[in-house]
Order: C-alpha cells, then structure tokens, then sequence
C-alpha cells in the first residue's frame, strides 16, 4: 500500500475573488475566461480596481490535492509559498483540510503567488496570476521519498510557465516511474497548451499515464477542429484521458474502454476550480480501485459542490456529499 | 448638506472564517456566540486548530462603513491597519466599496489585525480577535474636518478595548456635537458591556444621540432582567434608541415614537455581522430622512442580506436590494 494516492505538484498561491461586471474584463485587458500571467505591477493594478473581495487559498493543484483529502484520500502537494500572510493561509488551509504539504516556507525572495480571479455574471472565471515565490519553484523541491511513496503524481500544466520547474517535474516524472506509479496531469488552460505545445506533446506522449483536459484545451494540443479528432489523437497516447466538456459531462477512455459522464446537476455560481476538483474526485476514485465510471461520477459530483460557491476549494466533506 | 452621511469609527481588522462543529468552540474555551480578545500567540493557537478559512475584511464598524456605501451612503472610516498584506486587503476592500478611508497605514509595530469566526451548524458565530496594529488607534487618526463633515459619527463599543482609542472616541464626540452632528454608538457585544459598563452607562446618559443594542446588551448595560425593563430605561438617555431581538425583529424608539420592525425573511447561513449591517440600513435611512419605519426596515434588509451568506461585507448592491 502507497504512503500516499496522490501527490500534486503544482504553482502554490492564494485566489482573491470579486464579483465584476463584463465591462471589468474588457477594461482589465485580460483574455476572458483564462489564466493570464501577469507580473506584481500589473496585478496590483488591476487589484486596485477591482470590488471588495474574497481570499481564499487556491493553485489549481493544491485545490486538487484539497478535494482528494476532502474524500478521505491520502494525498501531499509540492509547492512554493513564502513564509508570509498568504503563504502562511495556503499552508494552514491545505493542512487543515488533511494535505500533508511540507514544502520549505521561503524566507527570502518575492511575496506567495496570488490570482485576481474575477466573476463575470455568466459564473465564468477570468484570472491574472501574479506567481510571486511560486515562479522559484525548482527540482529541490521534489521529495524523492513522497514521489515514490505515492501511487499517482499529479502536476498541472501551469508549472509550464516558471522554467525551473519544468526540471521539477520532468525529475519527478522519472522518479514516479522508477517506482512503478503512474504520472497525471492536467493541461490546465487553453493558453497554457499554445504557450508550450510542443512539450505538452512530448510530454503527452512520453510520459503521462493519466491525461485530465478539456475540450479547449484537447483541441488546441492537436491543433484539431473537433473533440472527436482530439480524441482518436489522445487515446493513443495515455493510458487513461479524462477529457471534460462542462455542462455536456466527460468523457474517459482507456484503451478500449470509453465511459460517457453526465454532469452533476448544480446552480453555477462560479466555475473556478471545477477542472481542479473534477480531477481530484476522478483520482480519488482511480486510486481507490473505484473504477473508471465511479471515478468519474465522483470527479463530477466534486467539480458540481466547486461551482456551486465562490472559491475553488470545496465547502463541504467530499466522502459524506458523496455517501462514501 | 454634510461632507458625509457617517463617519464610522472602529476596530479595523480581517475576518478570518471557517465552519466548525459545537466540539471546536468548547475545545478552544471561548465565549460562545460572543467576541473574546485573545493575544498574538492565542490566535496563531487557534486558527491551527481551524478548518480550511476564508479571508474577508471585517471589523464591526468597517462593516456598517460597507453597508452604508452599498445603500449608496456618503461614508468615511477611521481605524488603524498596518502596512501589511491584510491591511491592505481591508484598506482595497473599504475603498473600493466607495468608502473613504484614509488613516495611515502603519509601517511599524504590529500586524494588522484579524478576527478568527468559528461559524457553528447553528449559523451562530464565536470570534476571537487579536487586535494588533488596531490597538494603538489613538486621538491622531481623529480626522476634525471629516468628523465635522459628518452628519453622524458612529463608533462601535469594541473600540473600548483598546485604551488610547477611548480618549479618541471621547475627543470625536466632542467635535461632533460641538459642529451640530449627532453621535451614534453600538454596545457591540454582551461581554464588552460588561468590561466597559460604568463608561457605557456615562456615554449612553451624555454623549450616545443614536443607540445600537440587542437584548443581551441593553439588559446587561442596565444590569435588569427584561427587554421591556432596559427598553423603560433607555429611552430616557438617547434622542433614538434601536434595539435588535435577532428573529424576532427590533424595536426603534425615539421619545414617544415607537416603532416593531420585523425581521427581513432568509435563509441564516452566518450571523457575522448581522448587527453591523442593520446599523448600516438604519444610519443610511436616517440620514437621508427616511423616517425611523422605513430606516428599521432597510436595516432589517441588510441584517438579512448579510446571514445568508459566509462573511461580514454585503455580496450584493444594498441599494438595489432595497429598491432605492
């Protein structure tokens, strides 16, 4: 038996969330409904113009790692905060929640990361990351011990952005393997996948066992018009893809078997997160011996409790909401 | 016509929320449903015992502040934060609400400071407050000119904690009435009545125009045993007085004036704030010559938006609600 499920390596930082009109995203210059990086300069501009807010910790992996605990799922994450408010919040939160994160606080250098995720009235989300510490995040982070100890390494594509992490990653594919335990990863946002397409390729191809991405992104990875022609691409690579399509459910194919899943009936207040805790029920599941199609409704019970709320961790016990 | 409709006055601090069962309030040996003072190191004790939390701006008078420029107010805030993450994080949250706030941000001494709200099943809240760089708020952040321009200065009973606020408040009140304005106080909390009682009793007879209380505080200040008892004797000492029964609605009484106000239907997910939010409708129907009816009824309104939901600030336009 693994030490632990999972463990999620990816760019730590704190969310600050604020209701906005349509106007605000046009005004803020952002690309609507992505992830845009931005540097501290511009983040506290566009900070400065946005209504009061809402902290709450975020990074897509950590709020992964959070919904695997909030199932009961024995999950670690590997990221970098530093040693100062927000990092402290991110670091008391995903304790808390039952996170085993014992990542160095740092001590010198810039301040933790933090996403201005602005909510448009259609629910949709629209982020400027300013990566802050987590942009430092490098290979002596990766605790060879964790990476070995657990059965699923799970990264998002967003550790793409800051270079030194790329070598995290890669080193912790190797050691994941080494070990006999799978890699997962998610490539996280549309501009994420132009920004590194030929290495999420290779990476696609080469190293990972478990592929979480959603129609958008699966697209833009083949630079294909259809979901299906992604699919006939992405099926021979991975040995699983769990591949999302918002309210029209998920598909997951492995090998020959394919599962179509509904998604779980919610009122949408804010999707933020819903990628994130979508992945974290499906591995859950996965590495609970569930079954693909279980895994699945759990991955899509957990993204429905997400949207439901400002804030991209969940809000209620995962395992109770889910009858486990 | 006044500069500003209020000027609000108070301990200027950051909600930190989580849920918790009843267990955790006994555990961490607190008042339960009341506000404890606790020092730096309490609170670090605390909040490693708390949930995954939620960061949202606080402090009670910072929230009736929020809620009278949600209701579309002319509001300033005097109250000190420091130079750090959360001071900022309530200095943007104040202003970008379109409250004027503008006491320095301190560069030395303490850290902002923050409010750990345990919210229980009941939606009852307990709070324990670490008063930090707030403690040292003194006569020098009493800004004369904008107390003048103000047609209601209001302070919140908690300010009574710290000691050099109280020469502040005293000093406030002075320019208020000496400019023609009225002065408005809210006992804030049961057990703050009874650490600061003697003085209360003196600014209620002398100084308090406007009077907040709910009923375990009215009771306390005049140490009776019924509602109708502390209602006799209240009435007496301040031109308005507005006493809160929670569901049961309040009652506003100003010489032979009576009026019952019921309490605004919802649904109760977090009492935080309740009290600072129908000051908030009341101080903004009655400086706009609503009449005491009709400002009890947008109080009731805004005491209603605020439980519905985690947190102390209003998450939707108050004048909107209200259809002003």
């Amino acid at each position: 038996m693994s030490k632990f499920d999972v463990v999620a390596i990816g760019n730590a930082m704190v969310d600050v969330l604020a209701h906005e009109d349509d106007a605000f995203v046009v005004a803020a210059n952002v690309e609507r409904g992505s992830m845009s990086l931005v540097d501290e300069q511009r983040s506290d501009e566009i900070y400065a113009l946005m209504s009061p807010s809402v902290e709450i910790s975020g990074g897509s992996a950590g709020n992964t790692a959070a919904g695997i605990a909030s199932f009961g799922g024995k999950v670690a994450y590997i990221g970098r905060v530093a040693d100062d408010t927000f990092g402290k919040v991110f670091a008391h939160d995903l304790r808390n929640i039952g996170v085993t994160f014992e990542s160095p606080l740092a001590t010198d250098g810039l301040p933790t990361g933090r996403c201005l995720v602005i909510v448009t009235p259609d629910a949709q989300r629209t982020m400027c990351t300013y990566l802050g510490a987590g942009a430092e995040l490098d290979v002596s982070y990766i605790d060879e011990a964790v990476i070995e100890g657990a059965a699923v390494t799970f990264v998002e594509g967003y550790v793409w952005d800051p270079p030194p992490a790329k070598d995290a990653v890669r080193h912790a594919a190797v050691v994941a393997h080494r070990a006999g335990n799978k890699v997962a990863m998610t490539l996280s946002d549309p501009f994420c996948v132009e920004r590194h397409r030929s290495e999420f390729l290779q990476l696609v191809e080469h190293h990972v066992d478990i592929l979480f991405a959603n129609e958008l992104e699966i697209t833009s990875l083949y630079e294909v018009d259809s979901f299906d022609n992604a699919l006939q691409r992405v099926r021979a690579h991975c040995d699983i893809a769990a591949l999302t399509r918002g309210p029209r459910g998920s598909l997951i194919i492995a090998g020959d078997e394919v599962h179509v899943i509904d998604a779980a009936p919610t009122t949408v207040v804010d999707t933020t997160g819903a990628g994130d805790l979508y992945a974290a029920g499906f591995l859950y599941g996965l590495t609970h011996d569930l079954g693909l199609a279980h895994s699945g409704r759990l991955a899509s019970l957990a993204a429905a409790e997400v949207i439901s709320h400002l804030g991209a961790r969940p809000e209620v016990n995962l395992a109770e909401l889910a009858g486990l």
